[in-house]
């Protein structure tokens, strides 16, 4: 056995992440790695607290990355807000409902599913319904922007229902976070997780989350240890706490923090109202150009993430074919389907640094070019017209 | 509010971990991101898979790095093994012993402690003592390598005495691997966990993990989930398991494992039994050179890591006074006391690529300068020598 240092291609990545970083944060992460616990540590933690709570918009004191990947910061959540017996409220509208509804179980806690179409948002009648019909419920969760679909909820009407009926509100922020409008604070959301791999364009492997003081509240009060050590917000809290001496919880992953810190800074100096412009911008560019084509989204516009474009397969096509022209001859990687939607759909993620014009145009092409040699129904060599159109308008 | 990049100052890193990170390690890191999914990324993890095995000496298929700190190697390894009532044996002899019983009750798991000496080697004898009183039990775990203390345990024959009482292992082997001799197969153990930031000398963040066929039967067989999602090994088989199509579980942090790979290369390159006696070579010098100081070890010489040196402080030292000299001075780090040991030790690392002669000089001669301006009662002027002869022996 003699294996060899690995060197990756290099991709561009607009599947639904990880999606390209920018090279600033791959040079972050190779900065010298210092201790945990190293004073000049301490204050880089303090500034990526100001800087997550400036994505987020909020001044909620608890902001914070938790030391894994976004499923890790889903799961914190759930075992620090859900108590055995606790009802939970779960909006499903694609896949990642799904693993809200294990998390509540695994929790001990009573799931309460409000199905809703794949490809749609969260429909707001149908979780009050559920709330009337659900008295004891203490929880409402839901996903901000549904990876698996590219649908977009309306995270502060959700919010208002859910507390309307005195539940706390967990909210999958995974995908959203910096490329759709986000108000923790305005909103009123109490407990809140994304990853660092989608609009932050950070490498993934980190989760940022945040806790409102009612959380807090909640979680302080529990009856029941949290069942999770590592994810107990209670010890957690003693690192990353700011009033008291950090002490030491588990080792933090220094190197990645470094990265998801440059990642926030450029996300300060372009500003995040002009990363969702800009998001929104080029999505519209990129729809002008496959509607061009003829390809058609599962999603509504209005209920449509500017970041993850959801598009039907046209009939008869070889999807994965398809995917292995791009990924092989233009180092290209668009996404597949996932869960019900396998087999019918590409997810063409915009994300953070990879939502820019010269990926769209690359990606317009590379599809015109791909669904040519598979011999699909549809029209070419108009997408990129169509695209530089809708950026000069 | 304007937050700059973060430059973080080069620090020599020779507390209890993280270690100095090889300048390969953090190269690696910095590579482009690709996609989790993508089938040369899928390589790479096969290759982990393989690096792993050899660092671990074992041939258990189900060898891979948990996408997150030790810590939540360790909470893997008990929440795949403990179902509610299940009675833990965990031998206790520093705090990682300590956070074993934490694990094993938020599993619903019954833990019966064992106590030793904190600066001892666990007690073969007590071990047995406590499995004979406990005819019930179905796991022991203890720690081979106490972080806390830099105490080694004799695996081989704690292990033994376990089977022979039919219960299943843990072993935490976050501070041994690759530092200490491990032999996870002909010791037989059946659940084991470690830490990239020890004696691999990659960044933190992610914890190695191996089961053996046994563990992975009691695991399949299960009556209840596992409580946590993002650690099931069920789930979590899917994407690192290698007999079928790798399956979406969660993003794993795909730089990190970079590095993690490359480090495992370099440990390849060196051969783990030259990295073993190097470990301890490098121990015996730098003993020479504190005690030449009058400095005293904690542990007896025969249970102890040559990776992990704890001191005690001299009487009358301010250690914390000690240490900030070392930091700003000589960009050097050394360890303060965690939990029962807090100011009463100093743990000196010497893990992987922080094992050498400069490092050891480095700190000796940095400890005499501080030692001496805090006017402890040493003797100056006389460890590098010893050192120095200790290495030409």
């Amino acid at each position: 056995m003699t294996i060899k240092s690995f060197h990756p291609p290099q991709r561009t990545l607009m599947g639904p992440g990880p999606s390209d970083v920018s090279p600033r944060v791959l040079s972050a992460m190779a900065r010298p790695t210092i201790g945990h616990l190293d004073p000049v540590f301490v204050t880089m933690m303090d500034e990526m607290k100001t800087l997550l709570k400036y994505a987020f918009k909020t001044d909620n004191e608890l902001t914070m990355p938790v030391s894994a990947p976004g499923s890790a910061g889903m799961e914190t959540c759930f075992v620090n807000l859900v108590e055995p017996g606790d009802k939970v409220i779960v909006c499903q509208n694609g896949v990642f409902g799904g693993r809200m509804k294990e998390n509540v179980e695994r929790c001990g806690g009573i799931a309460v599913m409000v199905q809703d179409d794949w490809g749609r948002a969260v429909d707001a009648q149908k979780l009050e319904d559920a709330l009337k019909a659900n008295k004891d419920a203490k929880i409402v969760a839901f996903v901000h922007a549904e990876t698996s679909t590219g649908a977009l909820s309306d995270a502060k009407t959700l919010v208002e229902i859910a507390h309307k009926y005195n539940c706390l509100t967990i909210v999958d922020a995974v995908t959203s976070l910096a490329g759709s409008k986000l108000l923790v604070d305005e909103w009123k959301i109490d407990a809140i997780y994304s990853g660092t791999q989608k609009c932050l364009s950070c490498t993934p492997g980190l989760s940022p989350v945040s806790f409102s003081a009612n959380a807090l509240e909640k979680i302080k009060n529990r009856k029941t240890k949290v069942q999770s050590w590592f994810m107990d917000l209670n010890l957690v809290m003693g690192y990353w706490g700011g009033a008291t001496k950090r002490a030491y919880h588990h080792t933090a992953p220094i190197n990645a923090l470094y990265g998801l810190h440059e990642s926030l800074v450029i996300l300060q100096e372009e500003g995040i109202e002009n990363s969702w412009a800009r998001h929104q911008k080029n999505h519209l560019a990129l729809r002008a150009g496959l509607e061009a084509m003829g390809l058609t989204f599962i999603v509504p516009e209005n209920e449509r993430l500017p970041q993850l474009n959801a598009i039907s397969i046209p009939e008869g096509v070889d999807e994965a074919a398809v995917r292995n022209i791009l990924l092989n001859d233009y180092q290209l990687e668009i996404g597949a389907g996932l869960g019900a939607m396998a087999g019918k759909v590409w997810r063409i993620g915009l994300m953070g640094h990879a939502s820019n014009q010269r990926n769209i145009l690359l990606c317009l092409n590379a599809l015109d070019d791909a669904l040519g040699r598979v011999k699909a129904p549809i029209k070419h060599g108009v997408a990129v017209a169509a695209a530089n159109k809708a950026f000069a308008g």
